[in-house]
């Protein structure tokens, strides 16, 4: 294998293909099956070069793709997958680092941790808490959830019914019960709902999946203060929005969570996977979840990664994070998600203008949950048109019972444009 | 940023490490920190290009890479990042998928179920279980056992006291019991020890962490059967022997299993993180994981991955193995297996000729443990000093309550020469 050859060509269909992906359909305009049918339903016996791969990858499988890097990307949390962090992933996996201890990757743990620090300052976080990236934010609240129950020996999880589900599988998962409580007219959590007594942890989210709600974290820390209740912060999406000061009013009380979830995966420009959780207790996780074997024992007086999370084996995901972090600077950071903000704001006000379309839940960030005023079944028509055209990608949700059309603005690519357009192809489906 | 001109370096810096990583010390000689301190403390205001952070990975962070990647790297289980698989993951970055049901990844998703079928076929494994791709072992076994917590309404897990310390965290987290049986003279759990009454689940191990031990599987599958047990088979490293159809008597009863885990990441040539799980028994997957929110609600009738363990976001892993398994082919991993249990055998015939070192335990696969006659220290500072002198490394565990030395060969880079070194540095050292 010429590794320097096919990757020039690695290299040229990825630069080629983010250059194009502005005419690609955003939706895969797949039926079930069909891919799976064009390919040899058996390995072959002999090696086969690169380019048939990369042929394959092109012809075969990229009309299956939905390209979450498309600028009409508009479903559940738009993200992208920025250059730094693309080619960042290329040297991780030429440096195949598998950090469970330090001395078996010192520089991924050494820039986990520094990684972890930059971004803290960037969104404004304590400068003494303990970071370290998981793949997923289901993975950073089972962890949170694992020391919550480590520490208070208890085994209910509270959170509003607009949690992410990934809650309550981790609950679940835990072997903890879970008790959900109601939300405002504004779809948070509300306090007065609460009842802490016998609860290991109280999870709060700062901008929902569904209409990006910010609870009421300092009413709830004062509560899990009071009450010795462990106190994890969901922010997956909108911690990332922290960059800009004028944003942090949704970080107040954040400070006092004992753990806090920011998935730079959705709004921070990194390639998935990149999942940060930060504590103040780091000797709750620790306590939950060490247990070093002899085969990995050391005198290295170290801190190891694998000591915070369920995962053992861990890969060099900082590098993309740091390179991102990088190649935009604090300034390309904030010019983004301000530009994803405006966007969303025009976008509001065209459907608040519209007398044949609403508004259906206060806009906090890049998020716009509308409808069109007609019934749940022609507002599904409409999403299943509009995506089926492959013009743009919108995902749903339903509030108080009703179908509600959801336009997520993520991806460093969408301009104005892009969102007329959205606006164009809803009006006319 | 210039994409394609970035991308270019990248690759040839990729390229040249992979040419010169056989001359790097295999473990990073650097102090703990001192790879942080040279980084700055803050992240920048204004954007850095890429090849800023290109010549970072190469001054700063290189000299504190441990190098997986090295053909003397000759601990845990030594692995290989491959070529293919690394261009593979660089798509895979560009295309940022993520696959947590069909419709947002049909391809990622078809890919997927195909590639796992083809590691079957190549596996010799039965061609109707259900698999998917988890990022490590210790998530395979936390949702093998979370199934089997589902089914059997049970909580107490068994394996051997030679079983990876996965299997005790996934049960901690689980809040499941792990209860330890003894092993035999060559470190193969003992069935005559085994009491499953109460149990959910028996992790039996082929190919144990300390030794490669070999469970008997049929034995310990016939105990599950008759008395209502999961039997989950963890052969994270020796599954990849099975290629091989001269290794696969270690393969005997795990066709009776409910689950099992492989590592491509450890011997099968594809980049860390990618980690494959089998069941025969997925609607208990499913049943202990399932919950679709009504935001990712389709009337997609398919297969949705986040069904099958902890993780709800996935990414495009099955790219890099079938890419792996294509540019290799069958005979390719074979042949590949084939030189490192050759190697191994070549190198625990030198151990065992030699009257000043023993061998420790069964040599089954490409893993030796070995000691020196002498005394624990002895050997302990013997690795040590290998270690830092940087000509290769290994790694140890203790047996019977000495102290024991492991050679495990598993870099496509490895040959001879490079064993024969470890051979010489050993009894200089």
């Amino acid at each position: 294998m010429t590794f320097r050859e096919d990757g020039y060509a690695a290299v040229d269909w990825a630069a080629d293909y983010l250059d194009r992906v502005d005419e690609l359909p955003v939706l895969a305009q797949v039926r079930p099956g069909e891919t799976r049918a064009k390919l040899p339903a058996s390995p072959p016996e002999r090696a086969e070069s690169f380019a048939d791969v990369l042929r394959d990858v092109d012809e075969i499988l990229l009309p299956a793709v939905t390209h979450w890097q498309s600028p009409r990307f508009f479903a559940y949390f738009a993200n992208t997958g920025s250059e730094p962090g693309i080619l960042a992933e290329l040297l991780a996996a030429a440096l195949n680092n598998v950090a469970f201890i330090w001395r078996t990757s010192p520089a991924s743990t050494e820039l986990e941790a520094l990684t972890l620090d930059w971004t803290a300052q960037l969104l404004g976080l304590p400068s003494d808490w303990h970071g370290n990236i998981e793949d997923t934010a289901s993975l950073a609240t089972i962890a949170a959830l694992a020391a919550a129950r480590e520490v208070t020996g208890r085994h209910v999880v509270v959170c509003s019914t607009e949690a992410h589900s990934s809650v309550e599988r981790a609950a679940r998962l835990l072997a903890m019960e879970t008790r959900k409580i109601p939300v405002d007219a504004e779809f948070r959590l509300d306090p007065s709902a609460l009842d802490l007594e016998d609860a290991a942890a109280v999870v709060a989210t700062v901008g929902t999946t569904s209409t990006t709600a910010v609870d009421p974290v300092p009413a709830i820390a004062d509560m899990c203060e009071r009450a010795g209740v462990w106190l994890h912060v969901d922010a997956a999406y909108a911690g990332s929005a922290w960059v800009c000061p004028e944003l942090r009013w949704s970080q107040a009380g954040v400070e006092r969570a004992d753990s806090l979830v920011v998935n730079p995966h959705k709004w921070l420009f990194t390639p998935f996977d990149c999942s940060l959780h930060w504590t103040r207790r780091p000797e709750a996780l620790h306590a939950a979840f060490s247990l070093i074997p002899e085969y990995v024992r050391t005198s290295d007086a170290t801190d190891n990664l694998s000591d915070y999370g369920p995962a053992f084996g861990r890969r060099f995901r900082s590098l993309k994070l740091w390179a991102v972090i990088r190649c935009y600077g604090r300034e390309g950071l904030q010019q983004r998600i301000r530009e994803h903000v405006r966007l969303a704001e025009l976008f509001e006000q065209w459907v608040h203008d519209d007398p044949d379309w609403e508004i259906c839940a206060p806009r906090r960030f890049s998020v716009v949950c509308f409808r069109r005023n007609a019934s749940d079944e022609e507002n599904e028509a409409i999403l299943e048109r509009v995506n089926r055209s492959g013009e743009i990608f919108i995902s749903h949700t339903r509030l108080n019972g009703r179908y509600v059309l959801r336009l997520a603005i993520g991806n460093a690519r969408t301009t104005e444009d892009d969102v007329r357009r959205a606006w164009d192809v809803l009006r006319r489906a």
